[in-house]
């Protein structure tokens, strides 16, 4: 937030521990195993490598690469991951199960893919819930527990660390409290470095899991006891912190919550919980400053829209939009905000909507370094009413929002003038597509008309009006497309609905976002197009 | 799930209530005053009333319907509410504030309007963290202790049932309890009903709000605790659960978590949660099976798409992906299942990806009604993996998906037979922009050439086939689209990048969803809008 200085917090006191906690926990990310379960993720191992590289950025302890003998994607992951990944705070994890029923280790080919994968830890499910023994391997409980047993004493034999990950753990131990514990007994007889107590389902509630983990945590002293909570109850975070209170100091989880079904424990919560809110060591020292960064890179890497909402990283999460309050928090934000935005990467932002006045205005032209008068003000504000009542949404479109203010100013692009375009597609028979945009521009004195051919209509356009532009202005090939989406408003009306552009542009230096708004999909990328293109020019020229 | 018969479950059993625990808890519905602050959603009084009429379907105790004296468009409501909405369960509540500092009640807009809204029972909300009366409202703790007595005094004497919300309620009570209780001492004294403790910034953890309620319900013995948590910490679900485990009786929440910044509380969550879980009755009898509907309808009216992901509501919630267990999971439902889908109105899902096997389309094949032979089988694992390298992802394209597996089968459409097509899009100086589309297509015998105009390139091409084939298919009048996306998939390759256009379509019976990819959004979107009509058609005519 620029331009204010606020008095040091009141409000805000350093967490104070509770003794009755760990110190400290550490945090094993399965983004690149269980997360790439989410609904809506592909990746490829190129991704996941970059991945590995934001995680050991953030300082996780563990990453859990995959299942190479699941997947054969994971056992070339592991097998570059060897060659070209240079970690600095993280260990990498291979993922497998036990052996099979009624099988031998040394021929089991799950465990065999674990060793192969080179890494010096791994972690491998088992059954710890009777039911699943039962009806699912169909088998005896004890050959359940012997399956555990065997296959911790194969992999320590192997010299590797052992984590075990002891799957429908809660709701095993609801059922058959002393089935579930026999399997953990096996796996920490057999040398298991820790139990990772797992609500597979995600069925659990926090009171649940915290009596539970207290139970466990009093029959295995000396071993270290592990999360993995999915997220089924809207509880994940919830339940691995309640694991925590009552002693676990190993918590599973992924960047962003990503998993199967609703997900994990995320990470991107459970981290400042922990350290900022209950003063328990997490990450090393200055890395949940990276939060924000890393959860929106990592967002890009699986190729997901990060939802504004999202706690502590999201772009909302600090976001304040009631008129009514935004100049007492621009004096005191530690009376509205639960944490300093920056101790997780993030920050304030002022919401313009309908709803606002003329302080949110003032605080947001600041905020941009944009100089408003009062009746400019009050101009922005009647012209803002007024497009967002036709579907334009200035809240995700800074850069269209300060092009606004601007113009409020007198300010106008002299960058170059727009005669007329037309786009052409033509689809013939056998499937080939032709795409062309012809534009006619004015840049200074001189007329320019230019065609340009693209692979889609949006992308004939630009390359149009950069061929048109592009003499006058070099510095337009630093400038490229970072995001490109499309929401219909009005949704009532079909196809002839109003559609709604934001463009994310990049250059070396930062990012913007534009808006445009039409009935007409091109007309409204245009529009986004067009203020990218000035606003990116503005920047460089002013 | 069709075609399999699961046992009688073992492994869901009925909720046990801990008697410690209240017996029912009463479902405050705050979507239409806080949910609707949640950044990207803007409500017209219309919107609002049908949301009301939902919120009403699904059996909420109350609805607070907004903020009479902060919004006009919120006395609009309330005056139209009176007229037009029939509430079977649901009382409205109009949202308010206490009287300004060294104001009089009888003087005061906001008291008035609340009264105006002539609703039996408002809520309003006053500060209870000294750090907010000095710094925010720059007064004594005396007078802001008056302005909450004060209020609800004025109020229960018009005749009105008042709840208070207790502004803060967490961070003051951690940091000056004896305020915090001076507080709700004052509101008590004057008559409330429900003193409603807030986590305003949500920076509270479970553990530390389910010690403070259980202060306050010592303290105050016989007044109703109602719980009011946002999201900051992603535990507001969890909070508000810890607050009933600790003796209240009273819950805010909003559907699908909406709220200011990263939202409140989520119903949807808490619900099934508190009923199916802990045994503690929320709705009448036989409504939690509406929550999955009344979910998604209150999404639409809101104009947000519903994150898969959700708990309990999404369509992710109960979908299966790996194709390892998915047999085990069509025998026993219950063992990979926390809650029987069923119970809030959602269903087990099949998921098709590329990590999927045979038995994965051999299951959705018979969901889909499709009869596949075991080539066919073979066949479209095959064409999947390819078409979902190329971008395709038919997890969400089930339209697209059935027409897939029909053709693996040898059957072809039928309807007709294009030729070509050409979108043209003009813009003049001035900003008109004109746009039409001719395709040429075989109906039967017949060679059709149409020209179709349209506000926007995909409404035209729409427009030009449907003149084109619609003589010959009059059914398809009844066919039209709900919701059109637009995904850049490889966002690398700036406005040249590749496209997936989502089409959701529907008639008077279903909806459907069909996908196109392509480097061009037009010939995305013709993919998608030929899947689209053909399906529709396929329904129809077989």
């Amino acid at each position: 937030m620029s331009g204010t200085d606020p008095e040091p917090s009141v409000a805000r006191q350093p967490p104070v521990r509770d003794p009755a906690w760990p110190a400290a926990v550490e945090i094993f990310d399965t983004t690149l195993r269980d997360g790439v379960q989410f609904e809506g993720i592909s990746v490829t191992v190129d991704d996941k490598l970059r991945i590995a590289e934001q995680l050991d950025r953030l300082g996780v302890h563990w990453i859990e690469g995959g299942y190479p003998g699941a997947n054969p994607r994971d056992a070339e992951f592991f097998r570059r991951a060897a060659q070209e990944l240079e970690l600095e705070t993280a260990t990498l994890v291979a993922f497998g199960s036990t052996r099979r029923a009624r099988g031998r280790v040394d021929e089991d080919p799950t465990l065999r893919n674990l060793v192969a994968a080179g890494t010096s830890t791994v972690c491998i499910v088992g059954k710890s819930w009777d039911y699943h023994v039962t009806e699912a391997l169909r088998t005896t409980l004890d050959e359940g527990v012997a399956m555990v047993q065997d296959s911790v004493e194969y992999l320590t034999a192997q010299g590797l660390r052992v984590f075990f990950d002891a799957e429908h753990f809660f709701d095993g131990y609801k059922r058959n409290p002393e089935f579930a514990l026999r399997v953990l007994e096996g796996a920490v007889v057999a040398g298991v470095d820790t139990l990772v107590l797992c609500d597979t389902n995600g069925g659990s509630l926090p009171h649940e899991v915290e009596r539970i983990v207290a139970d466990v945590v009093r029959h295995f002293g000396g071993v270290t006891i592990g999360m993995h909570t999915q997220n089924d109850t809207g509880c994940a975070t919830a339940n691995a912190i309640a694991g925590v209170v009552a002693g676990a100091t190993h918590v599973q989880g992924t960047i962003n919550g990503y998993g199967e079904r609703t997900g994990n424990c995320d990470l991107t919560q459970l981290v400042p919980n922990l350290t900022l809110k209950m003063g328990i060591a997490t990450l090393p020292e200055g890395r949940i400053e990276r939060l924000t960064s890393v959860s929106h890179h990592v967002a890009e890497l699986v190729n997901l829209p990060l939802l504004p909402q999202m706690p502590y990283v999201g772009q909302s999460a600090f976001a304040h939009k009631a008129g009514l309050h935004t100049s007492a928090i621009a004096r005191r934000p530690d009376s509205y905000e639960h944490v300093d935005p920056a101790a997780v990467g993030n920050g304030t932002r002022f919401l313009v909507s309908d709803l606002s006045g003329r302080a949110t205005i003032e605080l947001k032209a600041e905020e941009l370094g944009v100089e408003l008068d009062g009746a400019q003000v009050g101009q922005v504000v009647e012209e803002l009413k007024e497009l967002e009542h036709k579907g334009y949404h200035f809240e995700v479109a800074d850069g269209s929002l300060e092009l606004l203010m601007r113009r409020a100013t007198g300010w106008e692009q002299t960058f170059f003038e727009l005669e007329s375009f037309r786009v052409i597609v033509d689809h013939q028979g056998g499937g080939s597509v032709d795409t062309e945009a012809t534009i006619k521009v004015r840049v200074g004195e001189e007329r320019i008309i230019a065609t340009g051919e693209g692979n889609g209509p949006v992308n004939a356009l630009d390359a149009a009006l950069r061929a048109a532009i592009g003499g006058a202005y070099p510095e337009l090939d630093d400038i490229h497309l970072v995001d490109f989406k499309v929401r219909v408003i009005d949704t009532g009306a079909g196809t002839g609905a109003i559609t709604r552009v934001l463009l994310d542009s990049a250059d070396a230096d930062d990012t913007w976002s534009t808006i445009g708004v039409s009935e007409n999909v091109i007309e409204a990328s245009w529009q986004a197009l067009l203020d990218s293109l000035v606003f990116g020019l503005l920047r460089r020229r002013g």
